[in-house]
């Protein structure tokens, strides 16, 4: 068998030219006669990884010296504490906007900490969207306001942050980072478990203001304390040195693409091929978000019962398309394309299920 | 260039015929479409390495179901934290056995959470030895005992562990484990970080008693709570799926090689080798540790004079020995022999060494 089309919503499929890359210097680094799996976190040729990837993503968003760029692991859920660990105290109150599964847990996290204030959720409605920048209104006491940018298991995305005023915009962007352009420079602090667009499972990058990190209490936990990590350029003990080393290489794919705008063209162009699907068949694929609050990441829908969505799933696995299964919390079907997904993957499933409807409809 | 000999502490040499088959199977993982680093974490594909991966494991160290082994992100440095925040409270005190720079790493995250007591230290002997096991008297009342198995930087290593009664026994096993047989079941807990003796940076390895990880507090963190990562076979949230996978590799290249005993006579003669060259000139090859502490993984030593060290490790590299300089807090020189350095590599160590001896005495 070929290579597949993966739907997979995280880890997921990663550039071809990439991997290539990757098995051909896998046993020796650049001449170094060792592979980068073995190679010291100390050593010139994986720093010059480690700063090159900073400076490229730096780059990609815009953004000066002002901000750093920190890889850890741990995942994004390692995050959901380390964020109130950082900025939150008893007496003090952040503010949380719900609108996923993984908002919740981010939630629950800053709850063994301090106080917390939910500015929105959408739970009632299945998360079935987010909020219009409008609808948020934000305590200028909050010691920091933090959002899911895009949520992975309901296909909803962000395209316009909430104004927070002088209070730190704190996302997660696991599942949208470096998809399309942002204003970067409105957030205090953004992370991202890198498995979904820029790199494999194991690896966190994290994006801040650096005197925002600056002035950490020196009682926590030494790995859970940004401000170290910062300090020491993310080297204070040995980072997952493979996993940054990917993302260096998706990196640089990612500016020679053209950079964020024209990865956002690309994305958009590469969703609205399903999306034109489900809009034009409605009453078989029934789309699961709020048109507003579409995904340019996860395509979330559903078929008129259960035994046809295990139906398009097995066939589709038989054309070469695999993991559109939606997730267990919310069912039905799920296609994730992230920036690695090809146009001719988007293509093959749009026909796929145009075909799914006329011999099932 | 060819492949080298690296002699680095960590990231540090892998087998060959490891990387061989990552190489291999880099792009399209066991006919799947797919390359293991876009691999969903939920896929059967990936439950078989990580369930391969642990039984392995206890298979190796004679362990039964009453184990449990755990994969997490965040290296050693994070299990410095978790210990305590899991076993210690405010009120209670943990015993530490210090023999390294890492141990008292370990005790001071431990300071954060409750009370400590120093059981033994080497470091006013710059951390020559680990002690006896006679010489620790353990208090019953103690929430456990923590030590440092193998000392990286120093070169010196437990042969035979305290005996702590019905105290729990918790080791950093990060530079030895799976290097020789150990009493496994006298330990509640052990946690290695992966990149020296079993697989890259990145991945942590935790081996505890299942009873013992039981029963943690719902107020910590929930990533830094054992019994979450337990209860979820170390699936809660995206793990380090490529180094699992280099990690379940590397463990079934132990068994082909027979086991624990075999690796531990082949680290054995491995070591030999060099140390007899420093014990046959010892006015110019100094060894660090105390001969009764010595390390089968790192050789730590030195020179009459930090040029001829300097000189030591260029000559060296133009040998194709890497990785020779010994760690920045302690200088000299060191020379790291993890499992998968070979006696090749050993033997062509020990010929530089000595004629480098004729070269410069």
């Amino acid at each position: 068998m070929n290579r597949i089309f993966n739907f997979n919503a995280g880890p997921a499929v990663l550039p071809l030219e990439v991997l290539e890359e990757v098995q051909n210097e896998l046993i020796n680094y650049k001449n170094s006669g060792m592979s980068i799996l073995e190679m010291s976190h100390r050593s010139s040729l994986y720093e010059t990884i480690n700063v090159e990837a900073e400076n490229d993503i730096k780059e990609l968003l815009g953004l000066d010296d002002e901000y750093c760029v920190l890889f850890m692991g741990g995942g994004a859920s390692t995050q959901f504490s380390m964020v109130p660990l950082n900025f939150l105290s008893k007496e003090a109150t952040a503010g949380y906007i719900i609108t996923s599964t993984f908002s919740e847990k981010a939630v629950q996290e800053a709850e063994k900490i301090g106080k917390t204030q939910i500015l929105f959720s959408s739970k009632e409605h299945r998360f079935n969207r987010v909020p219009r920048p409008e609808e948020i209104v934000i305590d200028q006491d909050l010691a920091y306001v933090h959002l899911t940018g895009n949520n992975t298991i309901e296909g909803t995305e962000f395209f316009a942050y909430p104004q927070t005023g002088k209070v730190p915009l704190i996302a997660d962007l696991s599942s949208d980072i470096l998809s399309k352009p942002i204003e970067a420079k409105r957030f205090s602090l953004i992370y991202a478990g890198a498995q979904k667009n820029i790199g494999p499972g194991g690896v966190t990058v994290i994006i801040a203001r650096k005197s925002f990190l600056a002035g950490r209490s020196t009682s926590l936990p030494t790995m859970l304390n940004y401000e170290v990590h910062m300090d020491n350029n993310s080297l204070y003990n040995t980072p997952p040195v493979f996993g940054v080393y990917i993302i260096a290489k998706v990196v640089k794919w990612l500016k020679n693409q053209g950079g964020l705008i024209q990865i956002l063209n690309k994305n958009k162009e590469k969703a609205q091929i399903i999306y034109n699907v489900i809009d034009d068949l409605p009453e078989f694929y029934q789309g699961y978000a709020d048109v507003s609050s579409r995904s340019l990441m996860n395509i979330t829908f559903g078929l008129p019962n259960e035994n046809l969505e295990k139906k398009f799933v097995e066939e589709a696995e038989h054309q070469g398309m695999v993991g559109l299964q939606g997730h267990r919390s919310v069912g039905g079907l799920r296609a994730s394309i992230y920036n690695a997904m090809t146009l001719d993957g988007c293509s093959a499933l749009a026909s796929f299920m145009k075909d799914f409807y006329l011999n099932n409809r």
